[in-house]
C-alpha cells in the first residue's frame, strides 16, 4: 500500500474575500470532492493543510481584545487552535463527501507538535505571511505600527503580516500518525506546519512561529517513508519565466534541474520557492525511490496519473 | 488491561484570575503530575477535558473584532479551536512529566465530533456557563445586552454567559480512539464535550452549542466499554447538605441512592449535578461491571485506590 502525503495550499480552504466559517467549510467540501478519488485508490493518506490566513485571523481576534481576565494567547497556542478548527472542517467535509460516495473510513485529526531549533536564523528574520492582505503598503505599515508586528509584500499579491518560519526538524506525533495509517485511517496532521516547539533537553516548550507547511509535509513524508509527496496549490505546476511571454510549464524535472532554476531566482519566495524546496528535500533523501508532484488542487487525480502538474524525481 | 476515562474539570487548567497561556500551561503541568501515577499502572487511558472558560474566552475574542475580511467564527468552530489549544497544552505537559519520570508513551489529541439531536430542548434553554465570571448581575446583563448573548448565575460563584448544552448521542471518532488505546497510546479526546454536530441523514453539520464534558465522558466510557469513569474536580467528592452544618461526604453510593438525592435537590445544577448524572448514566448501563468515581484532582491516585472521593457502583 503506497503512502501519500498531501499538502493542501491556502486555496483549499480560504479564497480571498471569503473568510467566514461557512465559506471556508464550503471550500473544504470542494477540496474533499477532489480528494475522494485518491482516497478510493486505497492509499495510506496523510493530509497536511496550511493555516496562514486562519492563524493570522485568530491572532487579530486575540489581539483585538486583551484583559487580565481574557488575555491574548501566544502564537503557538493560536497555531494549535487553527489545527483544531481546520482539522474539524476538513474531517467533517471528507467524511461527508465519502459518505455521499458510499465509502466509510475513519478520518482523524491529530494535534501535532514539530521540533525546531532555537538558533534557527528565521527567528531574527520574520518571513512567513499570515492573516489578511492589506490593500496598500501604507495600510499595512499603519497596522504594523499600531499592533507591533512586522509586514512585508507577499509575492506581489499585497502586503501581509509576517512571523518567523523556522525549519522543521522532528515530528513529535509521528508514531501516532503511523499507527493510524497502518489501521486504515485517513489522517489529518501537522496542520499549519505543526505547532513549533523547542526541546531544551528536559522538556518541549512552544515557540512563537509558523512553520512552512510544505517543508513540514516533506519532513513528515520522509520520516514515514512515503512514496509520494503531493503538493496541491492554485497553479497547474512549476513554471519557468513566470509572468513573462516565455512562461513555460515543467512536466517533469530532476532535483539537479530544479536546484539550477532556484539559483537563477526562477521561483518566488513565500510562493513557489518553498514548494520546490520541499519537493527537493523529500526526493533527494532517497534517490530513485520517491516522487514529489506539484499540481493544481482541481486536477489532483490527473496529477497522480501523470497527466497534470510537475513530477520531481 | 483496564480502560479508564478521566474527565478533567475546569480547575485542571484555569484557576480564576490566571487565564494567560503560561498560567494555564503551568496548571496543565500540575495536572499531568497527578496523572502520571495512574499512567504508570498501564491502564488504557482517555482524558476528556472541559473547555468552559477557554471557549468563552475564544468567543469574546472572536466577537471583539469582526469584519468581512476577518469575521467571527461560530461556536462549533470555536469548540474545535479550544480542542486544539487545550489538547496541545495537555499532551505537551503529559509528555514532559512522563519524560521527567522516565516513561515514554505516545500521547495524541483527537479532534472529536459528537452527534446531538436538533430537537434537544437545550437549544431553547441555554444553560452551560462559558467564559469569565462577571462580578455583578448588572455587569453581566450589560455585557449580555451589548453582545447579544444570555447570562445566568453560575452555582453561586457569580454570573456567566450561557450557551445551549444538548445531550451527547454518538461519538464520531470512537473507532480512532479505540484503535489508539489498543496500541498503547494515551488519548486526549472529546475535549470540551466534543464539537456538537447534527446528522441530517446525508451529512454532519456543526451546531452552536457546548456539550457537558462529564456527560460526553460518560457516553464515551460506555461506548468503549471502560471499567472506570473517573471524574476529577475541585472538591473531594460528592457531599450531601452542601454548605450547611450537616454537610457530609459520601464515600460510596449506589445509583438508587444518588437518584434519590437528586430528587431531593441535593446537587447544584451546572456544578455537582451533571457529574452525578454522568456517573449514574455510565454505571447503570451495565450494572455490576462498572464504577464511576468523583474525586479531587489532587487525590486522583488515592481515589483509584478507594482511599478518597465517592465511588458509585
Amino acid at each position: 500500500m503506497a503512502r501519500v502525503v498531501i499538502a493542501l495550499g491556502g486555496n483549499a480552504l480560504q479564497r480571498q474575500g471569503a473568510a467566514s466559517a461557512a465559506a471556508q467549510q464550503a471550500e473544504a467540501a470542494a477540496t474533499a470532492r477532489q480528494l475522494v478519488p485518491l482516497i478510493k485508490r486505497g492509499h495510506q493518506i496523510v493530509i497536511v493543510h496550511g493555516n496562514g490566513p486562519q492563524v493570522g485571523d485568530i491572532l487579530l481576534h486575540e489581539e483585538a481584545f486583551s484583559t487580565d481576565e481574557v488575555p491574548t494567547m501566544p502564537l503557538d497556542s493560536c497555531d494549535a487552535m487553527s489545527q483544531g478548527m481546520i482539522g474539524y472542517w476538513l474531517q467533517q467535509a471528507i467524511d461527508n463527501e465519502m459518505r455521499a460516495d458510499g465509502i466509510r473510513l475513519p478520518v482523524a485529526t491529530i494535534v501535532t507538535q514539530v521540533v525546531v531549533d532555537t538558533n534557527d536564523p528565521a527567528f531574527s528574520n520574520p518571513s512567513k505571511p499570515v492573516g489578511p492582505f492589506y490593500e496598500t503598503e501604507a495600510q499595512a505599515r499603519e497596522a504594523a505600527e499600531k499592533r507591533h508586528f512586522s509586514v512585508k509584500p507577499d509575492a506581489n499579491r499585497g502586503w501581509r503580516r509576517v512571523v518567523p518560519s523556522p525549519r522543521p526538524l522532528t515530528i513529535i506525533e509521528k508514531p501516532t500518525i503511523e499507527q493510524l495509517l497502518n489501521s486504515n485511517t485517513l489522517v489529518i496532521a501537522v496542520g499549519g506546519g505543526g505547532v513549533p516547539v523547542v526541546d531544551n533537553g528536559q522538556s518541549l516548550v512552544g515557540v512563537e512561529a509558523v512553520i512552512d507547511k510544505d517543508m513540514s509535509a516533506a519532513a513528515l513524508a520522509s520520516s514515514i517513508n512515503a512514496e509520494t509527496l503531493l503538493i496541491l496549490t492554485s497553479v497547474d505546476g512549476v513554471r519557468l519565466h513566470f509572468g513573462t511571454p516565455e512562461e513555460v510549464e515543467l512536466h517533469e524535472a530532476t532535483v539537479d534541474q530544479l536546484t539550477g532554476y532556484i539559483n537563477q531566482n526562477e521561483f518566488a519566495p513565500g510562493s513557489m520557492l518553498p514548494k520546490v524546496q520541499a519537493a527537493i528535500s523529500f526526493v533527494q533523501a532517497a534517490p530513485g525511490q520517491r516522487q514529489a508532484i506539484i499540481a493544481s488542487l482541481d486536477s489532483a487525480e490527473a496529477a497522480v496519473n501523470g497527466q497534470s502538474g510537475t513530477i520531481i524525481k
